[in-house]
């Protein structure tokens, strides 16, 4: 099927992929002055007296908003909030059919930080939870931070925090394929973006000492040419051994290529060349750094992309309807590395030992007990925290 | 029934009374790739080249933001943001049940003009129009009128203007009874806040030309103390004849009487003191300026209040979600006078000349051939107007 077409036409018949709707009946007198006035007044001076009743008297509970500012949407860059908003629109699908989640859109009208944080900021008395979407690196690192700081209810940029649970949970059921430790692996990150970047972090929480990351140079370290303040930031706190070089040079040795980057970085000489049992995540879309077959036939022992028509579908929608989902069930002031690496360690368990094999170290992302499975973990991991 | 404890029992049960849910259904790998990934990349490169079709190809056609700061909630006043929440979310409830339109409730944790009126600009591509609500006068005047200005979509401040197009529709009908020209008469607005300042603004747009306001020291006049800027602004345009005095005094020979006030603000002998025929809308809720029998008693020919409970209960359901209705239909860029006093003539025209008798010259609530009309009405006179 061209999906790009379809989905036009598809999109120009539904007029909309969400909608707003009323749970309550308003058909009479009495059911107008239950819902709305005079009743209604009572509801508003219980919060007024406890904003925590907020949680409890009106949907704020379920409802989060999906915020973008349409500066790095899916692989098509900055093409304005407005234009972002079919994506949005479908996000939040998905936070409904896959969470339960009463989520919404806001795209922002504006690339400055300062207008972003403070737009979300006054706006979050609203909802119980912020996903930020497609907001271009490394902004959204700042944004994700004052974001934290400034308000009461958890902030999650899933580009960063969705791609690296999912990618830690294929990691761990690759590992175990391997046979390889988390401590004794290197592992290579191509693409130091907001979704690099993050999957490094968690990695390194998880127990990867030995990350590199690289950009279209090649390996980052302190003081490499054209790096922002956030690829500074990592380049101190990776690759210790201090390994110059392209990706070709570098890949040399290598236990897992994680590609966030572009197509065909990567060729079979260069999977040749890496350590025995090689893992190779290439999650470029929707063309991957190499073909799975390709990347097979030179070696790879588990190999994962981002497409649904190959094995192992490294998807985010594995892991954000279960994380908001959990994080609104247990009321999480916010979404800690904690609750993250028990989110990923969820993912990873709902593939069962005898499912486990090259081909399946990642569940489907149709699988319905993945949800309530992250949920249940992140909202007790929240709990075990002291966060909710 | 004690309309607020048993609300505060329901609200507690309803855990909020609006959903967001999918139109679409992705529950296949090939719709979630028409929704989402990657068939969606087609509809936002179509609203990145045309942002018009944003109105097509996403949910903003039908989608209204309900903005609040909480400052003036039912008459509760200051309450917060998170506070004024049930009221938004019932507001919500009627857009969609009366006009089907999505409206989503904005709450804003901020009462500074810059910031509120900044918000909303930066949000305003996610939706097709805004209505604000709440919002403490004078500054409600001031963010609408800056808001109309840097936003491309319509912008409506409900407790201004649902309540004038409102009142003039049974104004339009009591004068009928009455036999009365606009021209001809004097008419009191007794509360110079955001209901009562709009509402004198749309009936002079009527062709009431002798509007004198009062606070409660008394008649406005230029230069009268204790007037905001906004307040001055229509003591200058109005008060033809520059009475001064209490209320008690200027209502001596007044046709009219419209009351946004407070409870009991007038007694029998003030409505002996009217012109023949006089009309009263005591408006205050949820306990009028008088009861509906003394003011009857007393001589006035119609007699209307905000209260379900007695007949001809003037209320703003009977306009903003025909307005709306109409203004997303015809993608109207503004909402002018015109278009108001359309909708206002629609209102009245709902009640036939049958029909029409002083305890009806507004209809119900729940009468549903309202809302058709109004949209027509108003979008009509947007065409007409080339708004739209």
């Amino acid at each position: 099927m061209d999906y790009k077409a379809e989905s036009l036409k598809k999109h120009a018949e539904w007029r909309g992929k969400l909608e707003v709707i009323s749970r309550v009946s308003v058909a009479t007198k009495e059911e107008l002055s239950l819902a709305y006035t005079p009743g209604v007044a009572q509801p508003c001076l219980a919060i007024r007296d406890d904003i925590n009743k907020s949680f409890e008297l009106t949907r704020r509970w379920n409802t989060v908003a999906v915020v973008t500012d349409g500066t790095a949407v899916l692989g098509l860059g900055d093409i304005g909030p407005e234009a972002g908003m079919p994506v949005m629109e479908g996000k939040c699908v998905l936070f409904k059919e896959f969470g339960g989640v009463d989520a919404f859109p806001i795209c922002i009208r504006s690339k400055d930080v300062d207008e972003i944080v403070n737009t979300v900021r006054l706006i979050s008395g609203s909802f119980g939870g912020i996903n930020l979407e497609d907001i271009a690196a490394p902004r959204c690192f700042e944004i994700e931070r004052r974001l934290k700081e400034v308000c009461d209810i958890p902030i999650f940029h899933d580009d960063q925090h969705g791609t690296a649970i999912v990618t830690l949970a294929a990691l761990i059921n690759a590992l175990k394929i391997t046979g390889k430790n988390p401590g004794d692996i290197k592992l290579l990150i191509n693409g130091p973006g907001a979704a690099g970047i993050a999957t490094g972090r968690l990695l390194a929480k998880y127990g990867v000492k030995n990350i590199i990351y690289l950009n279209r140079r090649g390996a980052l370290y302190p003081g490499a040419p054209g790096l922002n303040s956030e690829q500074e930031m990592i380049a101190r706190q990776s690759n210790p051994a201090g390994e110059k070089g392209t990706l070709r040079e570098v890949i040399a040795g290598a236990d897992v290529f994680i590609g966030v980057s572009a197509p065909n970085m990567v060729d079979a000489d260069m999977v040749r060349s890496m350590n025995k049992s090689p893992v190779v995540f290439a999650m470029a879309n929707p063309d991957p750094e190499i073909l799975p077959d390709a990347a097979l036939a030179a070696g790879a022992a588990v190999v994962g992309t981002g497409r649904s028509d190959f094995p192992n579908q490294i998807n985010n929608v594995l892991a954000f309807p279960g994380v908001f989902r959990g994080v609104l069930d247990a009321r999480a002031r916010d979404i800690s590395d904690g609750m993250k690496l028990a989110a990923a360690y969820a993912v990873a368990a709902q593939v069962g030992d005898t499912q486990l094999r090259p081909g399946c170290v990642i569940p489907s992302p149709f699988d319905r007990n993945v949800v309530p499975a992250v949920a249940s973990a992140v909202a007790r991991a929240a709990r075990d925290e002291g966060l909710a």
